[in-house]
């Protein structure tokens, strides 16, 4: 396929190469900053461009990767050109293209990504969505040119997996640096914890996280969490944090949210 | 070495495979319940015993695994051995062994542990405290019998550390369970958030976590936070974890805890 990338982020630019590497033409990208653009292109082999005017209309795809607010705004210039064309975000419905695209469709990949670090892409979760069934079953080919995990799934789903995703990584990722901090302030390194961090997210791989939860809480170990909590007196948020999550895992334990 | 295990549960068990595979001499293995006792001693070559009259005090070593309530108490009936004693609890103090027991030490492996799930050992960070310096010497080389991760922790980083893995384990472990009770509640499967689940604790492992911070808060992207809390209108537990942790994840980005 013919690919045209908009967008020149982490999730373009990990997408660009998986679409590289399966042996699509990507034809050329596109920001608003001519050096990003120049970067990401040297590594597809596409053309650089930093102005919408000089999109190359012969090509099979656009993929908007941009910031949620700009996706609206870029449609509106891709309308003319009547081609197959997709965002890539997990927070954004179907019908901020569709409303102005007849082959509007989504290509959301559910992961964390940053420039810097490799993904293997064929384990990454694609969730898929078209305008009607042949954009959806054109999209899912093309998934399946890159991952081995390609989903059918609603924009309304896909709002909740959006927010689930914020629960799952984001959440955990800032808990991460608390546990960092503290132990940074009794001069330890975080490597320590590493191990630990790992062997957590590998657990629930294969078992319930609800049936691997460990803890003072969920032991209802009262003396530990209150001498927890008196660590925390100097720390009126972190205190909330431990407060709010022990409540919830005592919550879960005995059935409920 | 010559090793006595009182306790069988998650750390007692994965210990004592360890120090076996070191080819250590597991020589008992006590637990008030029997059938828990005897299970641990067979797989791991030892006496089982319920009752610690029945202890051999023809051993090098007490590994004293049990409820941290409990460790007073147990220790108390082996104060009378004069043997090299340790607590395996990232929770209680060294005092509370050595208040009472010449030979007194902690051996804390920091990690998070289930029967049903293999841990390669080599990688668990232990956590050594000896009552004197000779103490901690003997436990340095026992770690490292069975870890390539021995460090020596004092009480009270020891009590903190226990408090960061809480925020590093049993909370993102919490978290991780309510992401997979949104999806359950739109009928996707949690399997979608696993590979995200692990490639965020991958990350942490060679980058700082707040340099590989990702998400609505830390893009300050309001109008992505107002529709996740709107969606969490109906779980107002939920709703306050949602805002706790966004607002840590902005104050964070701005400096400070």
């Amino acid at each position: 396929m013919r690919i045209t990338i908009i967008g020149s982020g982490n999730v373009a630019t990990h997408l660009a190469a998986a679409f590289k590497n399966a042996g699509h033409r990507l034809i050329q990208v596109y920001s608003r900053d001519m050096q990003n653009a120049a970067l990401l292109a040297y590594h597809v082999g596409a053309e650089a461009i930093d102005d919408l005017k000089q999109l190359n209309p012969e090509t099979d795809l656009f993929v908007i990767s941009v910031k949620d607010d700009a996706i609206a705004a870029i449609a509106a210039e891709l309308t003319r050109y009547q081609k197959l064309t997709v965002h890539t975000s997990g927070a954004t419905d179907l019908q901020t293209l569709a409303a102005i695209i007849p082959k509007a469709g989504v290509f959301y990949p559910l992961q964390t990504f940053s420039k810097t670090k490799e993904v293997d892409f064929w384990t990454v979760p694609l969730c898929i969505e078209g305008a009607n069934e042949e954009i959806t079953w054109e999209l899912e080919q093309l998934g399946q040119t890159i991952s081995n995990n390609v989903n059918r799934i609603s924009s309304i789903q896909r709002r909740v997996l959006h927010l689930a995703a914020v629960f799952a990584c984001n959440f955990p990722n800032y808990l991460y640096d608390i546990a960092r901090q503290l132990l940074e302030d009794d001069q330890m390194g975080f490597d320590l914890l590493k191990p630990l961090i790992l062997e957590t997210a590998q657990k629930i791989q294969d078992n319930l996280p609800a049936d691997v939860q460990t803890g003072p809480a969920v032991r209802e170990d009262e003396k530990t969490m209150a001498a927890h909590l008196q660590m925390l007196d100097n720390e009126p948020h972190l205190k909330q944090i431990y407060e709010l999550l022990s409540q919830g895992i005592i919550k879960n334990k005995n059935g409920g949210h």
